[in-house]
């Protein structure tokens, strides 16, 4: 391919398609700090052009996802196009036959899990670097190469609820709020957060609390307004999620955070469809209008 | 399973979600008129009491599509919701191990592909009757088990767009209104129906214009409104979807259709969701005020 003169250059267009006067868009481009190639998805607003940039909102999935199960099921493009907002969904974790994956192909951890951290131990090291991709080379990538411009939010769903957190309270300077629905709030608390954190960042918990919205917001506090949704009828709620423990930490840290119960919904896509139109509402006040 | 008292016995609860404050609900049954087991998908508002049944919306869905695409995709339940409809999705044809498929395996015939007709041939004429299944069974069934009332309206896309014209237009009686995207509107004409018609029913063409909607605009007119949605820039389009034949047809039989080309779009679940909204209005009209 040459020297690297122009990101862009690299990118590779997979498919389009109209969608409520928008495009939806996928892509794929070589990523370095992952050692990879990468599909990633955005949608485009109509108003969206080089003299009217749009913001943008960076969608985290969860476990075993891509990005089209958001851009498939989430029903966000109405609301999108109407507030004028585009939207980006990144894979889930690094991807490709070099990549190593769970020994036991657990749906967990690897492929479809990078839990949106740096990984230090070998075999994740080389490639499980969804931190740096999230924060900063895919931003530079969709900035250069779309109508957007650099006002960003960050939102997700479970394992993607840790990376929006953890990602939008390590960087305040870069977005504008934060939201999440079913979050897992404190990864070094529950299984599915032990068994990434053992093994991408190994034993030594204190190298875990980078990466816990709930030890973050303790050493970091937030100044950045967070929205969270949580279904009380979630099966993973108790063992895994623990809203009140976000909702303590986020109070002890005086930060803005409204967390809603949503009586009766659980852990799947027709929840976050029934709310999605409320979180865009809610980023579109510190996007759109200068707040924040 | 011993004698037949009560068609509710044999449902078997699969699976539920709340959304948009109603309930995404999947059961399996028993069909008799196809001799397998079933699986389809409802969506009852939240407004669905015995007190209070609601219309039901028909939907079917296209080839290789299950019970599921629709439902996770069209992001319809909002407006749903909010006129106070509820929609049911069956499966797009007979399934399980004793249905004969397509010889090599082709995602255009046989399983996921029952072109909502009754087939005559053998071995095909064993199971599909996906007509008979749509038209009577699967209704009585819903409404002997959930709170609906017996006025309904059918919609579909593709091959579900010819379903729920030709069998909208054959029983007038039964539905309100019919709307379609991106319809097979003269399978007689078009590879996709040829080839269906050909096994499915013989090579005797006159007893195919029962299911072909232009044949059946000329033979029976139609007393229903049509709404049918069309994106320009769909693959399908000239070769199997023929939307002037449709337009020339019920041009010709003086029937109530309103086609609208809608540039830009194709033939995705994208475009679905981006005019899902409109057609749940337009049935409304129909369905909830007492017109049609």
């Amino acid at each position: 391919m040459g020297a690297r003169t122009d990101m862009t250059m690299d990118i590779e267009h997979v498919s389009q398609a109209k969608v409520f006067n928008g495009w939806h868009k996928q892509y794929r481009h070589s990523s370095l700090v992952l050692g990879c190639e990468m599909r990633f998805a955005i949608f485009l607003p109509s108003c969206a052009t080089q003299d009217t940039p749009v913001p943008v909102l960076y969608w985290l999935s969860g476990l075993t996802c891509t990005d089209e199960n958001f851009m498939q099921k989430a029903g966000a493009f109405r609301m999108a196009e109407e507030l004028g907002i585009a939207i980006v969904a990144p894979d889930t974790s690094p991807r490709g036959e070099s990549v190593p994956d769970d020994p036991d192909g657990a749906y967990d951890f690897g492929l479809g899990a990078g839990f949106y951290l740096n990984a230090t131990q070998a075999p994740w090291s080389e490639h499980y670097h969804m931190y740096d991709y999230v924060v900063n080379e895919l931003p530079a990538l969709i900035e250069a190469t779309f109508p957007v411009s650099s006002l960003r939010s960050i939102s997700g769903h479970s394992m993607g609820g840790h990376g929006a957190l953890t990602i939008g309270i390590k960087n305040a300077d870069r977005y504008q709020s934060i939201s999440a629905f079913s979050p897992i709030t404190n990864p070094m608390k529950c299984p599915w957060g032990q068994k990434a954190f053992t093994n991408y960042l190994g034993p030594d918990q204190d190298t875990w609390k980078a990466y816990d919205a709930c030890s973050l917001l303790e050493s970091n506090g937030c100044a950045l307004p967070i929205l969270v949704d949580q279904g009380d009828s979630d099966g993973f709620l108790e063992e895994q999620l623990k809203p009140e423990h976000l909702q303590s930490a986020a109070g002890a840290a005086q930060a803005q955070l409204e967390l809603r119960m949503q009586p009766g919904y659980d852990h799947s896509y027709f929840f976050i469809q029934s709310f999605i139109e409320d979180h865009l509402k809610f980023h579109a006040k510190y996007l759109t209008q200068g707040e924040g």
